[in-house]
């Protein structure tokens, strides 16, 4: 056993296996301290916080802890929930006694909770009548999801057992009340399929995963209209994925909630890996590559909608009214991170890879104190980081993704160990008993260069795949100091298959250029502008590194000189990129002819820098894509 | 006393006094047949669904002629109190004697349903006790002030006094609740104020005019917090432009609703009107600048924001996203006409009819049985308008807007006669006693040549004011045929003074080029786009004109022909613009490096039609602002 995020350890539709968090040391310096400051500031902000909304003691009303009736909105135990899988992760390579402490607390504050029955939640304690009633908002199986995978990081970390054994009750539960005793219901908001899943993993009790299967066929039914909570604001069927069945679903629902669509598709996957459902597949690939191709930002976020925040039509993708929630990023890694497991597709990890570093790490500060709910690509400064929110799904999410990075470096398969992410450490992989050490020195994202140690424990033939991102150009590969007449396909693994021995050095060099980056004509949102990306990173222009000139008014020319540079004494060092552009200066009226335009570019010097990390300093706008004046220039001779 | 829309006849702030529309006779192509399908199609048909919704049997249970309770939504009275003020209007210049006895009928059904105390709400009849308490979400006052102006309108048409008896017990009740009972309260959806104006304008009783100011007045203390209604989705304080008083507002708030918003700034013009009062007049006029300069599209239209229907910010203006909800562009040509009225200025003559050829008229099908409630400037085509809609505002706002275009064509003040809208038009006006008789002869707004024919009933001096469109340059003056040397300033009116005689004519001519629009740098929707415009119209590009090409693909050179021509065959006639253009065939990614881009224009012939006809043929994509390939060759050399 091991620190799993997902054990597909015996999951026989998936391709990969995963490798304990425990075996995997980071050391680099760009993932290391922002989960230091994750261990150190946001988780111990973060449960003074659930203290002070009182999410703890909603818990502690049912053991009697505290006098008083439930406070804060229904589905706040998700919230302590997420923040006790979040601290799991974090613990298992970074000892910190206090919140372990507290993480124990916390723990048994909720196990004491738990009805006899199985039933935990902290809302519905108060009105048991309405017990299921209302599952299209109640939130009760998502909640519910939530608790079970915290109680598998807590027991998988190590940490203790007593939520598990709550989990697994919990389960029996669901299981007993849901489907067996005929209620053909779903939740209005889907997790417990996740989380159905991975307690069948844990707990290898195949009702569990039928729990899971049956969550899935039921949706898309409309049965969730039986289910509408008096009173609750309602955005429609099309909202919570209950017009049509998944495995119907052609395209994307324009009017879906983008993190309940994104959620389904991460369970479905789950799903998939354990069943093998062709039709399931079918529809998670088709659905992929309408996300994907149609409904995503650059900074693979989704969801374009404030209303309903739902994700929107094809190629709605507007800047500053992005919706883009950081759970949504969140729940793209995730889904990504199951489909690269059940394929070893690396269409998958760049997904994940572009998700992770952009969208979701923008949801979090530098500091680690405050959040992003919405994260836009342009602004004109008023958009902050929150410290909380009363709707607080996004803080947590972000905190368990990052305390489980570890997890999603590495996988190995029948035949060798995967790279996915390139992040400087050292990982212990067992390989059908070897116990393969590899080292992984890079300064990914910042450089491109990726140096491999595989030490063996025994000399054997395996393969080491590396990934050579969907971004990349003109990478190459040398083994132990040869390079290697390959051409590296982007998008694509490279194994390499050998006797490894002691010491054997692989290093992969992928150029990191400075792109400009345009969008298909029907992102009306991006007409004759670029995007800045260097390696895995979006970049975007901050108002604080370009004083003198509205980022909103800057324009680059393709001909443009640009340069990335290292600056460490800013934003915990970066690499900005800098050059030339134009100011373009408005001359202020709304609309205009043409004709009457007057010459009025500039000639400036600017600066980006990575997406993730704006907005953590003066407040400003900021833009991300940005007007290419010879845009169409590149269409060549007509114009 | 005359059928005025608004009677400014005594208001001592108003500049402009109204002229009866009994006395304007359409003699045009393009509005005269509107207004017939109007009087034909719309109001019976709307009728009709008026019936069919319950709406009329809401007023027949309250009398007793019908059994049940409420029926549909809590306003829904005012959807025919809109429809009996579009029938009084249209009736004026157009007899039906069907759809008079239908009125009369409707009239009675209403007044039946009236209250001793004067009361008449059929929602909150049944709920007496709630009465006033909800007054956030209830629009107790805003059908209120819908029933005052319909029964004005009936009054003044000549059509029944009925209405306008219960229209004035119901006005002394409100009068005698709120204020003088201690009722601090305002209405969450501003009406009352324009209605209480009119009342006092039409019975000279001055509480009337009091209980508006005090509307007004007592708006943005944030009194509406005591007065949620249970359950009720609420926006916010700025929705409901309860945040802060009119007075103090420096710029338009951004999350307000839109249609609450301009109805509240169009009862401040009617109050100004009155009253003088200096700071209202300064809130109005920075909030039009501001509106104007930075929150409305290229069509008159605003909302730029399905959430809350709301304002949006400083140049959040998209395209597809576009809310421009109907019943806003009819507010704004209602603000910007008694702005007009107020000031003689032509600016508001401007927006005014930029609106009601654009936005305004866009939210009515050409064949008066279908309605937009939102107008996008750009749509794959699957937005259409529909026969009614459960919240039914816009499709009798946008009849009573049309039904009363008469009314708006002409004004007098005190040394002549103001022509603001060019209708081909006879018109009768009274100027001090002398009767003069104007013949406007123009193929407006197709062509930019106006004829005025003056028959003063006895040979007198007095000014003939002509508007110069704010969207014209070069337009010449003639007199009795004599060119006159005089630069003709856009947005303006040129006054001709002189003694006028029998058979005087004026001639503008006004060039109509094709014009192609940029906007602001700022609005993120329209980088490198242009709008076609001509005269007064905004033009787009409709699939079902260009076959074989995505209009979404469509993109313009500034150097490019473009070329007017009247097709008489569609669309009941329009002239649309024709021209060479480029199809920018797309690669397909989502997003992809610059460098990558391969030629790909192809050179292509295109049409443009008015916007306001859209979707009345085969649906397909839509758009308004067009790439323009040499965007930023205008700026010069640089590049």
């Amino acid at each position: 056993m091991g620190v799993f995020i997902i054990d597909t350890s015996r999951s026989p539709y998936a391709k990969l296996r995963p490798v304990s968090m425990s075996d995997v040391k980071l050391t680099d310096n760009f993932w290391s301290p922002r989960l230091d400051t994750l261990v150190n500031v946001t988780l111990p902000t973060m449960f003074t916080l659930l203290e002070e909304t009182s999410r703890i003691d909603n818990f502690r009303v049912i053991s009697g802890k505290v006098k008083g009736g439930f406070k804060g909105i229904l589905f706040n135990d998700s919230d302590v929930y997420k923040w006790i899988e979040a601290t799991a992760w974090a613990l298992v390579n970074r000892r910190n006694d206090q919140l372990i402490k507290i993480l124990s607390d916390v723990v048994n504050n909720v196990a004491e909770a738990q009805l006899p029955d199985g039933y935990i939640n902290t809302y519905f304690y108060h009105r048991l009548g309405e017990r299921y009633r209302y599952l299209r908002q109640s939130h009760e199986l998502y909640c519910a999801g939530h608790l079970i995978q915290a109680a598998i990081a807590c027991k998988r970390s190590g940490l203790c057992l007593r939520l598990y054994d709550a989990a697994l009750r919990l389960g029996n539960h669901i299981v007993n009340v849901f489907n067996s005793s005929n209620l053909i219901a779903v939740d209005g908001h889907p997790e417990i399929e996740m989380a159905m899943v991975e307690l069948y993993r844990e707990s290898r009790d195949r009702r569990f995963l039928e729990e899971a299967v049956f969550q899935v066929e039921n949706r898309g039914k409309g049965v969730l209209r039986n289910f509408r909570m008096p009173g609750s604001w309602d955005a429609g069927d099309e909202h919570f994925i209950d017009h049509k069945p998944l495995k119907d679903l052609r395209e994307v629902p324009t009017g879906a909630h983008a993190v309940r669509f994104l959620y389904l598709m991460s369970g479905a996957a789950d799903i998939f890996m354990e069943t093998g459902d062709k039709a399931l597949w079918e529809a998670l690939s088709r659905l992929w590559v309408d996300v994907t191709g149609t409904r995503m930002y650059i900074t693979g976020g989704v969801g374009s909608r404030y209303e309903g925040e739902s994700i929107g039509g094809p190629y709605e993708l507007p800047n500053d009214r992005a919706y883009s929630e950081t759970c949504a990023a969140v729940a793209n890694v995730m889904w990504n991170y199951r489909m690269l497991l059940a394929t070893g597709d690396a269409k998958y990890a760049d997904i994940m890879e572009l998700a992770l570093y952009n969208a979701a790490l923008a949801g979090i500060s530098l500091d680690g104190k405050s959040y992003f709910y919405v994260n836009p690509l342009a602004s004109r400064g008023e958009h902050r980081r929150q410290p909380w929110f009363d709707v607080a799904c996004c803080p947590p999410n972000i905190a368990r993704l990052m305390a489980s990075l570890p997890g999603y470096i590495y996988s190995t398969s029948s035949g060798g160990v995967w790279i996915h992410l390139y992040v400087a450490s050292e990982a212990k992989v067992n390989l059908n008993g070897n116990i393969v050490e590899l080292n992984v020195n890079t300064d990914y994202p910042w450089g491109g260069e990726v140096k491999v140690t595989v030490n063996p424990s025994k000399e054997d033939e395996f393969t080491v795949y590396l990934r050579i991102p969907g971004w990349s150009r003109g990478g190459k590969l040398f083994i132990n100091g040869k390079e290697q007449d390959l051409e590296l396909t982007p998008s694509m693994y490279v194994g390499v298959k050998r006797a490894w021995r002691n010491g054997d050095e692989l290093t992969l060099r992928i150029p990191m250029p400075i792109e400009l980056i345009a969008s298909h004509t029907h992102v009306l949102a991006n007409t004759s502008r670029v995007a800045i990306k260097r390696g895995p990173l979006v970049y975007c222009l901050e108002q604080v590194d370009n004083p003198g000139v509205d980022v909103w008014n800057i324009a680059l020319k393709s001909t443009c000189h640009l340069e990335a540079r290292y600056v460490k004494d800013i934003l915990n060092g970066v690499v900005v990129i800098e050059g030339d552009a134009y100011e373009v200066r408005d001359q202020g009226e709304l609309y205009r002819p043409i004709n009457g335009i007057k010459v009025n570019l500039r000639h400036i010097k600017f600066r980006a820098i990575p997406y993730y990390a704006w907005a953590n300093r003066d407040p400003g706008p900021m833009m991300v894509w940005v007007p290419l004046i010879d845009y169409y220039s590149k269409f060549a001779n007509l114009i």
